[in-house]
């Protein structure tokens, strides 16, 4: 590439599905002149070895943070504190510590007590995923077109932001500022709901005494096996994510209960109107999701029966 | 095609997504000698007639069954009871009368009142579709590798109910019998249940007050997106859905929600090894989708960006 590098050194901490895309991304498009990986399992270092993903890695993060000038954070929440307290003395001044977590609220909380003064924090998260996950997952164009909201604390450094800024927009990126607060709210009815839905009625099924599991496994096209693919994500990453934004899941997830049991009254006593009247206004919202280019519009329901193979 | 035709005339009432699939596949794979269709609507006529979907396209429905051996009812299941009463008269002995809605029960209790003595009975329910509605959404290969359930009333002639399994079968379908009851609750947990909780995530979604509709489209990639998909599904079929299915909805629902509340709580209280237990349980049956090829393995969160344009 013969673009100039945002950035000398580049540490990513944590080479799972989103790790690896941003390796993956940095070194296809120049990004960086040097990325050192750091990972505390010895299996995801030996892949990241092998696909070649950066210049070093390492199992300690402070060594791949030594003199980074974009320190990624790319774990689950639940691991970030003890993070930040381990690299912070190998951080050089100037340095920016950003993340790629679903809370930011947590973030800040966790992140920011322990990074000496000089350094700075650019928390971040880009709205991109798939239901794999560890360094095999990953992808360069995983972030192409896809919305990466930064939400910088109170006071952060405006040149930091706009490092930060550019190094997801050469990614691909729409990048957006929002206050932590207001993203873990939209972050909460958008992706953090969804996903707890969709594990429970996959669970709800599971246990079912009157429907096996090989009915519900033959007659999943019917709906549930969209449910599925969400609740196939990474169960780490996602018990941390509720447990890093309780009050705004909660405040989300009473909304939407509320809704379904009057849903649940309308079925019992037969009003038609009341279904039909929901059913038509949310058709209107996927119309919208599919004009704002975050969705195709190809009939997905119908999946093309060769590509329904296992790949296992 | 050189097959011997299975029927020698075929009416489809109701030429929608489902209908028109039935057409095509059964001209394509020379299912049957002719084709009549009906619909209500003279768009869905118009349609027809241009796709070249049958040889006769009727607004009545009893011109389309009169001397038809197959009677496909592929409307919503609220108009099942009126067609039946309004074509009867017009059904010749020894005709098939099938259909292919989502809820069994309620199809042998509108339909079968109204079927002169000889004509036989045998409900169907292909478990496949997509999220787009009308004779033009169909598309021969819908129902390749996806299972077709038939329910057949008790007493129902078994020749009629080998006819209708070929039939199916002959449109690359796996066909499974079962009895009507069971049916209805087995498609409530795969079907049903997932079809309301996404219509209603959307609808509590857009009622929103501290995030706005524009913010909910933007970041749906977090995981609301695969919601939108079902809740875009045609708004008449699933009212009479639930409007149909209430007492195995009502069960499935009151479960669902029993867990969600669960969940809640879990959240609430910071029980993390709740949250991973179920979050990794509910990854084995993914896994079971995919290996049954009711899916594929492809990670389609990421999904391409360069499909991620309106067709519109």
């Amino acid at each position: 590439m013969s673009r100039q590098p945002l950035f000398d050194r580049l540490a990513i901490i944590g080479i799972g599905l989103i790790g690896s895309s941003v390796a993956r991304a940095a070194r296809e498009r120049g990004l960086v002149r040097q990325i050192a990986i750091a990972d505390a399992s010895e299996q995801h270092r030996q892949d990241a070895a092998r696909l070649q993903l950066g210049d070093e890695v390492h199992a300690d993060a402070a060594e791949a943070a030594r003199d980074a000038d974009l320190i990624m954070f790319c774990v689950p929440l639940g691991a970030n504190a003890a993070v930040a307290a381990h690299v912070a003395p190998a951080l050089k001044p100037g340095a920016i510590v950003s993340d790629v977590g679903s809370c930011k609220q947590a973030v800040i909380r966790d992140i920011a007590p322990h990074l000496p003064a000089g350094v700075h924090l650019v928390p971040g998260h880009p709205v991109a995923g798939t239901e794999h996950s560890g360094p095999k997952a990953g992808f360069a164009s995983l972030f192409e077109n896809r919305w990466c909201i930064l939400t910088p604390p109170p006071g952060a450094d405006a040149r930091a932001v706009e490092a930060v800024k550019a190094f997801w927009a050469a990614c691909g990126s729409k990048v957006e500022v929002m206050e932590p607060r207001h993203h873990d709210l939209v972050l909460a009815i958008t992706s953090h709901v969804p996903h707890l839905i969709a594990y429970n009625i996959v669970g709800t099924a599971d246990d079912l005494e009157t429907v096996t599991e090989g009915e519900v496994i033959k007659y999943s096209a019917g709906g549930f096996r969209d449910f599925t693919r969400i609740a196939a994500s990474d169960p780490t990453m996602w018990r941390d994510v509720f447990l890093n934004n309780k009050e705004a899941v909660l405040e989300m997830l009473g909304r939407f209960t509320e809704d379904l049991i009057a849903l649940q009254r309308a079925i019992r006593w037969g009003e038609g109107d009341t279904l039909f009247n929901l059913f038509t206004r949310t058709r209107a919202i996927r119309r919208a999701i599919i004009d704002a280019g975050q969705e195709t519009a190809a009939p997905d329901f119908g999946r093309s029966p060769a590509a329904g193979k296992s790949e296992g």
